[in-house]
Formats: C-alpha cells, sequence, structure tokens
C-alpha cells in the first residue's frame, strides 16, 4: 500500500523497452475473491495476477502489469492505476487506439475486476513511482443491523459512534507526522523504512447509517488507512480519547496501535499524479 | 407486487386473533439468492420463508409473515414491509418489548435479509391492505464496463442513453392511467383485474454511471416497474419514441410492451400507509 516506498529513490524510473509502448490503465475492482493485488504463490487469485493473464492472451506474450501499490486482501478499489508496457506495433491494429483495450481486456477478466479507462502514458509516466498521492475510503455501517447491500463492502459498527470526537482526533492526524504507529511491518527490512507521511485530508461524513472516512495524502504506509480508521473507531466508541491518538503520532517508534479495522470497509478510490 | 389487489374490497381488514398481537416490520433483503418474496414449493429459498422460520424459532410455533406485496426472484428490498401476529403475552417477557425483535430475528436469518426495525402495529394496520403507496428505485449502470460493485445491483446497459428523452416518456405515465399494456399476466385470472394506477412521480437522475428511476405510485402491477424501465431505456437509446410509450397508455387492451429490465435493478424502497 506505501506510494513512497524507501525503494523509490534508488531504482531508476525507466520508460518502456524498444518498441514497447506503455499503456496507463484504471482498474476497478471487487476485493473479496482475491488474495490482494500483487502475485503471489501460483493458486492465489491476484488482481495483477488476472490483469497479467488478460493482457498475455492479447499480446500473445508475457506481459508484466506494474500497479500504484498493493492492496491487500479483501480491500476494492475504484481506481488503481496501473501500466503495462505493450508491444508496439502491436499485433492487431486495432489495439493502436488506446480506447480498444478496456473492452478487450475486459472481455478476459473476471467480472469483479474491470478495466475502466485506458489511454497510451506520457513520457516519464510510472504507475507507481510518478503517482504523487492517493485517496481512499474507508466505510462503516453505523448501526445494530447490517444491510444486507453493505455486506462485504463496510465494517460493521453497531454501537453508537460519537463522529464529533472522531473528527478532533481526525484533526490532530492531519499534515506531515511520522505515522510509524499507525504501519504494520511487511518484513524485517522494514524497520528501517522512512515512516513519514502528509495527510492532507481526513474527512468524516454520515448519511444514515454509512460513515464514510475520506484519506488524501502524498503515501500511505503498510495498513496504514485500517490502522487509523480502527483508532478513530476506538475514539468514536468513546474507549479512548484524542490524547491516545496524539501519543501514537508522539512517539512513532513507541507503542503501535493495534486496533486494525477489516479489510472489507477500505476501497482505492485515486491514484494522484503530476502527469494527467 | 401489486399493492391494490382486485381483492382488497372483498377480503376483511382482519386484525390479529385474540390472545395475539402484531407487530410491524421493515425488512431489507438482498433479492439474488431467493425465489423472490413468496413461500413457494418446498426446498426454494423465499424471503417470507425465512422470516416465516426465524419466528417459528422465536416464538416455538408456526408463525405466518405478511408483506405488503410479492418482490420477484432477484428483486431487492431497502424497505419492504410485513406484519406477523406473534402470541402475546410472549412466551419470553423480553420480546414484550418490539424493539427487542429485530435483533432476535436477525439471528436466526440469513445475511442477505435483515429486519431494520420493529414496532407494534397500531389498530387496523394491515402490511398489504393498509398500504397507500410504494416507492421503487430502479438502477442502470449506463457505462461500457459493468462496475464491480454494481454486479447484481444494476442493469447495465452499455449504450448512450439520452435522459432528456426519457424523461419526457416518463412525464407521459405521470398521473392516473391504465397502465394494462405495461403488466405481466400472474394467471388466467387476471385478465378481468383492474389495471389503473396513479403514478404520483417518475424521476429519473444520473450521477457519474448510474442512472436511478424512481417510481411513486398509489400501486404497481405485476413486473409494471421492470417494463417501465425497460420501455423507457429503448426509447433512451433512441429505438422508440414518446409516441410508442403514448400509445401503449392509450390501449391498455391492445399489444403489451414486451422490453423488461432484469430484476436485480430493482430495488422495493419504501412502503406508505395512512397510520404511521
Amino acid at each position: 500500500m506505501s506510494t513512497r516506498g524507501a525503494g523509490a529513490a534508488l531504482l531508476p524510473e525507466r520508460g518502456p523497452a524498444p518498441g514497447r509502448r506503455r499503456l496507463r490503465i484504471v482498474v476497478a475492482y471487487d476485493g473479496a475473491p482475491f488474495a490482494g493485488w500483487q502475485v503471489q504463490a501460483p493458486g492465489k487469485r491476484t488482481v495483477q495476477g488476472a490483469l497479467e493473464s488478460a493482457f498475455a492472451r492479447l499480446a500473445g506474450e508475457s506481459i508484466s502489469v506494474q500497479g500504484s501499490g498493493r492492496t491487500d486482501a479483501g480491500v476494492h478499489a475504484d481506481g488503481q492505476t496501473a501500466h503495462a508496457d505493450v508491444p508496439a506495433p502491436v499485433p492487431t491494429s486495432r489495439f493502436a487506439a488506446a480506447a480498444h483495450w478496456p473492452g478487450a481486456l475486459n472481455g478476459h477478466l473476471p467480472p469483479e475486476i474491470r478495466v475502466l479507462a485506458a489511454r497510451w502514458a506520457a513520457q516519464g509516466f510510472h504507475a507507481r513511482f510518478a503517482a504523487t498521492g492517493k485517496e481512499y475510503h474507508y466505510r462503516v455501517w453505523n448501526s445494530p443491523a447490517l444491510h444486507p447491500r453493505e455486506r462485504g463492502r463496510a465494517w460493521h459498527v453497531p454501537f453508537p459512534l460519537e463522529l464529533g470526537r472522531m473528527r478532533e482526533a481526525a484533526a490532530l492526524c492531519l499534515g506531515r507526522h511520522d505515522f510509524g504507529a499507525f504501519a504494520a511491518r511487511r518484513g524485517p527490512t522494514d524497520a528501517n523504512t522512512d515512516t513519514v507521511r502528509a495527510l492532507h485530508a481526513l474527512r468524516l461524513t454520515r448519511r444514515g447509517a454509512l460513515v464514510t472516512l475520506t484519506f488524501r495524502g502524498d503515501g500511505f504506509l503498510y495498513k496504514m488507512v485500517r490502522l487509523l480508521a480502527g483508532a478513530l473507531v476506538r475514539v468514536g466508541q468513546g474507549r479512548a480519547d484524542t490524547a491516545w491518538i496524539a501519543d501514537f503520532l508522539a512517539a512513532p517508534r513507541g507503542p503501535k496501535n493495534h486496533f486494525l479495522a477489516p479489510a472489507e470497509g477500505l476501497c482505492l478510490r485515486r491514484v494522484f499524479y503530476r502527469q494527467r
């Protein structure tokens, strides 16, 4: 989920190899049936794996798909962005128009994944390294009964939430902070990772039973949105106060927040780039 | 789906039998896994059947559940209304408070059905015969690719729709008309049914790719909403004009409209009663 990985500065921002053209795509998916975005051990269904299979079917050769970042198992996307370097000229001339790719790819994808748009990438575009920010929604269904429509799409929180308290806590998180206490470790090397991120927006809105938390920032650490959502719900429930949040921000190498909101409430809404 | 069945005037508006109390409930469901609302041959999963089983588990005896009307297989509900005459005093004293019923029923229901609210019915309340109107939403996803989130919840219409034309046609349908050309027959006796209904509202709104048709009226004939939605989409597509709609309204015993929008886009939003 990290946009600004420590490796970003070390890796060259490679463009497509000679004889290839970079296609930029916007992808929506229902995360429920997938073991996350990233290709894993064989036998695990992943979004990246399904996209690479679809590209391979169309291009007649193996093509790697690079996303803006990973999403975990069960996490949804409305606007994940990715790129793929396809052969140029492409085997079938109709694929010379970027607009032909979404329909063709969707014909080889399961209905839980849809390519919504495609265009040829501008010079220097890279789905991961050119990303300047992301927006996520975290959806909470705050009512005694979970509406059938919201199964797998929202976190069911049956007890009352005080949004005023949550907004106070959210305001503390805004801006540039070391979010080390709101990050899970991916592996042993992660300990040295830079955990400073800028959170540009953290809005809470309620519409009936649906409480939506909107996060916008320059990059997000592994599980950061879900750890922030989990902590904010704890505050809204009256089981923790804003000082508890402030302490985490003041001591990023201290104890971590362990209240992790479930994956199904999270949706990657947009990825921002300097190149439009 | 008909609220104002021809039988309404013939059947007495029975209240609960002595020793019973009428519970009025609001129910939401995802229609996908059900063969509709109404109990059918054994082995068919129905919403009414699931509710009656849940009541039986709690009351220790068979209890019938009366809905405001049927919904077809695959049709959803946000606010179906029903009643059940439960033993009074109920076996366990905590059920004396209507507010305890939703949680208790939900504990015996599949997650695709949730009882959202319950209260003791006012004198004369009957879920079907006291209904004065209904509101439905019909959802159309109007974009080349169906968003994964909308699978089973909207009709995917990939070709462009002219909403202006659809609104002109919708305006013709407003008010009191014989909607015989927009009704399917349930059985041989249906031919004599009064097919005059008043449509109080038919609004079309677009938000991105989602086009929502809101229908509000005093009652709806069998498949009437889906037949109207199907006809309006045909007009929006430019394959029929408003005169085609006007002809159906002018000749209710003539040829019927055969363009039926699929069940998954339909949702029963609210049932209206004089008693609040």
